[in-house]
């Protein structure tokens, strides 16, 4: 998830030649930095202003990409300035008023006396919180900063951008209110017995960013305590993305994945999480590996099938999929011809791509594409509209086909921008909450 | 805070003649309804439709009140509808994202991986976060559900609608985001611990309708134990709007109110902080007056002087303040020449200003313009902008000083909807604060 994240505007001056911005672009790219967005700022008499978004691995990276396009004859580099920071001043969410209140009778009906009668009602039947109030649109984003992106143990507070980032997702993708809650403990009880209290202005509870193994338990313990919608996104959104990614490219491979066997590479929450959505799935030989003897036991508890070594996996199934962070960990001579290889680890793959279908494999992507924001906005719309009290594995892995069906031939996940495709995650979800 | 608060919209169809409304009109007045806004719907050839918002004290009272309108010659009551439960459908607020995500760059800006270099400024420098994230601008509006408005503890779900009130009010009046958090438990070591441990994602914390006496114990500790402003609004909100409304009476009566002698009926959570809020300003006698001994000794702790009976207190002070619920608790005897008389309970005061005034009262008031919408959103503002770690008596006085000054003469508070006014108190506390 750390992959090019140093992320800058660059104001260019260029002569009004053609060929001058390819001359541009062809140096950043040459350089390794990635173009986003380029706007036309200005156009004077015989020259152009773009702004232009560059995307570098680090601090330093960027620098090297910023000396090549000053060396550039005839080009002037005005200025660089940090679009992302910029764009983060202030906060990304705001908690906003339905309703206007310009007259005394909007505060009389918004707040008191009128709102005395709203609280009356839903005394008298608790079950109409979910019509007069936000609670039933509303999902509180928790985490406790133990488990930040790939930047580990960073605190939640430092953490807060993040959750910001999923609140925001949720109102433009999905129109849910999300909440973020950042926890000042990283003590398991503490962190059940703290969101317990405070659950029930919620309809559901998304869990981010919580390291393992402890997300395990902190999960498990508010499933089972509470009423709502429970979800640590980090295994299973994760799970349903990358089931949905292996649904289309076994598609793509022309291979049946419920007959095949899947071999999991990294058995961390996100890995463990996959074997447990492919086994839910419906896929019979679920093969898993790892470092941790205490992670390996995890996934045979769960019905999996761990094994001693990398090699003896990659030799037994014809889908591999690789989350360890550990980049060229994957040899091309494990390929066997016609496997299915996806090295999702940011920013490096444990294999390339082009490397893995060189040596043989049906099919071959990384994890650039494979992104949680296709699945946690539309999980949460469908349990919300339900009024599901659970999200169940039936649930998630109806999601992860939804995502798969919305996906274009040749493409691993749909364009999560495309607003149907949350649309569909949810509806799919829905179906099996009322099913 | 529980008058009239069966707010319904009629439909009344009535002959295109004048002096028809009128006669809607003075037959809802006759009956005690207190007609809201009339609108005039649609205009036929021989008749007029309207949308008349009435508010009644009780669902009997609404019955009496219809009856009335349906006996009228010539009027038809088309509809009655429920304006207020309609406004509150689906919740009055939602999080919102503040930018577009229309772009690919959107996305990789205000999520992964742009959002990873804003976490890790963040975490070099924790002050970071109140540029870079909502938590500067946030308020927690917490609420345990055990003292809502007048309803007493019907929970803190029930409580919702007012929770989220304020949020509709901290949004639309001082653009702060207001959060809701509803407390499933009462006990003050548990709702202690609780806001602590989320503490962390807010800027400030709003106490809200939490019941006496645990409400002092929680307030106190957690201001002590949080390094951001801890408000119980209950206690201080309503105090600063009284105290701001004891200024502007004593302006009226022409007394000096630092020199006077404030009397205060009713040692509750209000009651007692509105005896320490004179006190900050400078009020040389606070005198009060409780059934209860705890709450007698409480005030006497805090510097005020209890004494035994309303008369004693009567006879004592020249500035008496009811705030107890009962009605018709002040004879008129007991009323004492130039006194000024706040009796502030609501729906009924303790005695009627007009009573008060034929008894000799200087200046009479009851409560239904102390509304705590006056306070709370410009105090936090105030704090919020001066990146205050606390909320100081000073801060509230010159809130309660601030709030006077923008009252016109003869008025007792003014206008909440004025939006100078919030600004106005914003900025008395916020220069407090710097000073």
């Amino acid at each position: 998830m750390a992959e090019k994240n140093v992320i800058r505007a660059l104001m260019v001056q260029t002569p009004s030649l053609p060929g001058n911005l390819g001359r541009v672009a062809s140096a950043i790219g040459m350089m390794g930095g990635d173009i986003g967005e380029i706007e036309t700022v200005q156009v004077g008499p015989t020259w152009t202003m773009r702004n232009i978004i560059v995307s570098c691995d680090s601090e330093t990276h960027l620098q090297e990409v910023l000396e090549t396009v000053r060396n550039l004859e005839g080009v002037i580099l005005h200025a660089v300035s940090d679009d992302v920071l910029q764009a983060h001043e202030g906060g990304k969410i705001h908690m906003t008023s339905r309703l206007d209140i310009h007259s005394i009778s909007d505060l009389r009906r918004v707040y008191t006396p009128g709102v005395a009668e709203v609280c009356r009602e839903i005394e008298k039947d608790p079950e109409k919180a979910r019509i007069y109030t936000s609670i039933g649109n509303s999902v509180a984003i928790v985490t406790d900063g133990t488990a930040i992106l790939g930047l580990g143990d960073i605190g939640s507070v430092a953490g807060m951008p993040v959750m910001e980032g999923k609140a925001a997702l949720f109102d433009r993708f999905v129109g849910i209110s999300g909440i973020p809650i950042l926890l000042n403990t990283k003590d398991p009880d503490e962190i059940v017995r703290t969101v317990k209290n405070i659950a029930s202005g919620f309809g559901g509870i998304l869990l981010e960013d919580i390291g393992s193994p402890h997300c395990f338990e902190v999960e498990e313990r508010l499933k089972n305590e509470l009423d709502i919608p429970v979800m640590h996104d980090d295994q299973h959104g994760t799970a349903v993305v990358t089931l949905a990614a292996v649904i289309s490219a076994c598609r793509s491979a022309g291979v049946d994945l419920k007959d095949a066997s899947v071999g999991q590479i990294g058995l961390g929450a996100a890995g463990l999480a996959i074997c447990r959505m492919c086994m839910a799935y419906g896929v019979s030989d679920v093969v898993g590996v790892d470092l941790s003897e205490d992670a390996k036991a995890r996934l045979a508890q769960y019905g999996g099938a761990p094994v001693d070594s990398l090699p003896e996996l990659m030799e037994r199934c014809d889908i591999v999929i690789a989350t360890t962070g550990v980049p060229g960990l994957i040899k091309k001579e494990w390929i066997r011809k016609g496997q299915v290889i996806l090295s999702l680890s940011n920013p490096k793959p444990e294999i390339e791509p082009e490397e893995a279908l060189a040596a043989g494999a049906a099919y071959a992507a990384d994890g650039r594409s494979v992104n949680n924001v296709l699945g946690f906005p539309g999980i949460f719309r469908g349990v919300l509209n339900a009024r599901s009290t659970e999200i169940t594995p039936q649930m998630l892995t109806a999601a992860a086909e939804a995502i798969a069906a919305c996906t274009k031939p040749g493409y691993l996940v749909p364009n999560p921008l495309n607003a149907r495709v949350h649309q569909v995650v949810a509806e799919a979800v829905e179906t099996v909450a009322h099913s």
